[in-house]
């Protein structure tokens, strides 16, 4: 166990640099709580360097005059974990090649480490979550995209290019919606909360009859219509909304099924605020995910158990191996 | 490297249950030729007593009196890699549980070890074949089914129930044609041999003028068409070939991309009688995986390099890690 020069264990910071928002959050080695944790919205025509402020000043607010032991940062784009760089951000502009890790060791003087925010959910889980008794685990995250990350012999398997754990991009349908990485049909394209609202907003269009329960959810106006919406009218019997939620779940579940017959993994976790809409979403996905594995492939799937604090706490294990204290965590 | 008792370099037996064929073959521990290969049909009827029997006779062709120093057996379907007992196979009757090593330890009073096919293949491409210089690879065999394997940090991959690497089982037509596996729509159930004729011989009996030439090298009768036909025909232009090769090279290149934005290895090889047949495949499938990789997701794709040597190969690699010789080549 770290001890500072005053004989406190070592604080732990974490960093998570969302997209949409920012969190900051201060947890001691050894401990399951948070000794602070703040979250700002990133803020209309947010670009790197307004992100990386707010950043620094959640950090400060969470530290309280405290110098961490060692920094953990998820980010929410593609990495070099390695050097702690990144590579891009789909949703903030100017993030290319930022060498995030250097600037935040000159920053806290402390060593930094970086990954990717699908990677360090999986690590998060593994860790600290519904993944801790397992091997190997495949994590996903069903939100505004389907990001995810996967661990093998209880390490981030990161890939050639530290893309590993894409599961989102697993292509259903070859023809399907376009995709923010480029392509079409992609798992997130389909079952990513943005997708769930915009095939629910094209059948409206279409037979605005059939979703009455969630068009009054909505306010009456089919563009103001959000996944969440369609969830909740779902559950309340809105065959429009039942159909898309459906098949957002169908597709979950084959991509899961794929997945596992290419991996088979101790256990499967899906997370994200997708995951959360409901039994039938998760009725369908199992069973979709039973029919597509193999026989003989056993297919143990479950909720994650860390919710939207999976980045932070991977950033915790990330900087506990940055001190010594955890179990290497990446390779 | 392994010497017996008459200062010889050890003998290292390979062995392969391929399902319609059996294979014996003899090398030298750090050889790459063979001292001897014996190859021979199933016969009609087959089953697990048979064919065990038939590669007692193949193994003591190629051995001629000599003990070889330890024993690795490819099998054409699920086996428990630990035990070295078959799970079953989908071929041929008799297979299930049976302990397979434990016999031919009895048999050869030397070590044996038994892994899957398409796992197996992957390590001898690794050690011996197109994979050598990396260390994570992605391999599929595309002849009577479309087997794989993977290879992570250099050691085989096989997942909870020893069922990693079924690439062969991402799903990607939901309601597609029934598979082997029991699910539907597999990339099997599209672009294996069989696939690809059934196909076919259903094009045909929509349009039989779109196959007249792929119909005049089957002798004219549908029934009688096998994927090499459907190659050949493809090759000399003809339109209905065309497209059922094409719908087949699709699906090898989706999920190739897929099986990519998972796993992000180092490389990815393709092998099996239906990856030789002729450029208008690879051209296709390397787009469409291109397509559906993500663009931060390196893609190299290559042909296999050791053919249907490579579960023998993989085989020998078995042996020599028994014998102490090879890097240690499973987890």
């Amino acid at each position: 166990m770290t001890v500072d020069g005053t004989g406190r264990r070592g604080a732990l910071l974490a960093l998570d640099f969302g997209g949409t928002k920012i969190s900051a959050a201060l947890t001691e080695s050894g401990s399951k709580e948070w000794l602070a944790l703040e979250r700002r919205l990133s803020p209309v025509g947010a670009d790197a360097t307004s992100d990386q402020r707010i950043a620094l000043e959640l950090a400060g607010e969470v530290l309280g005059g405290r110098r961490p032991a060692a920094v953990g940062v998820s980010f929410g784009g593609p990495v070099w974990a390695e050097s702690g760089a990144v590579k891009l951000s789909h949703h903030v502009p100017g993030w290319e090649g930022v060498a995030l890790a250097e600037r935040l060791k000159g920053e806290f003087g402390v060593p930094v480490a970086v990954e990717n925010d699908g990677i360090i959910a999986a690590l998060g889980e593994h860790r600290y979550g519904a993944g801790r008794d397992v091997s190997s685990l495949l994590y996903l995250t069903v939100s505004t995209g389907v990001g995810g990350g996967v661990i093998l012999d209880g390490r981030i398997w990161h890939g050639a290019d530290g893309m590993a754990g894409h599961i989102g991009h697993l292509r259903l349908e070859p023809d399907g919606p376009p995709c923010v990485c480029g392509s079409r049909g992609c798992l997130e394209s389909i079952a990513a909360g943005p997708a769930i609202a915009a095939e629910a907003r094209r059948r409206i269009s279409l037979a605005p009859h059939a979703g009455s329960v969630l068009l009054e959810l909505a306010g009456d106006d089919p563009a103001t219509v959000t996944a969440w919406h369609v969830a909740e009218a779902a559950t309340a019997g809105d065959p429009l909304a039942l159909a898309v939620m459906e098949r957002a779940a169908a597709a979950l579940g084959i991509a899961i099924g794929s997945a596992a017959n290419l991996l088979n993994p101790d256990r499967i976790l899906v997370g994200g605020g997708v995951s959360k809409s409901g039994d039938g979403l998760w009725k369908t996905m199992r069973r979709l995910a039973r029919e597509t594995a193999m026989p003989e492939v056993s297919l143990h799937l479950a909720p994650a158990g860390l919710g939207d604090d999976a980045p932070l706490w991977g950033a915790v294990a990330l900087a506990e191996d940055l001190t010594g204290n955890g179990s290497e965590g990446a390779r």
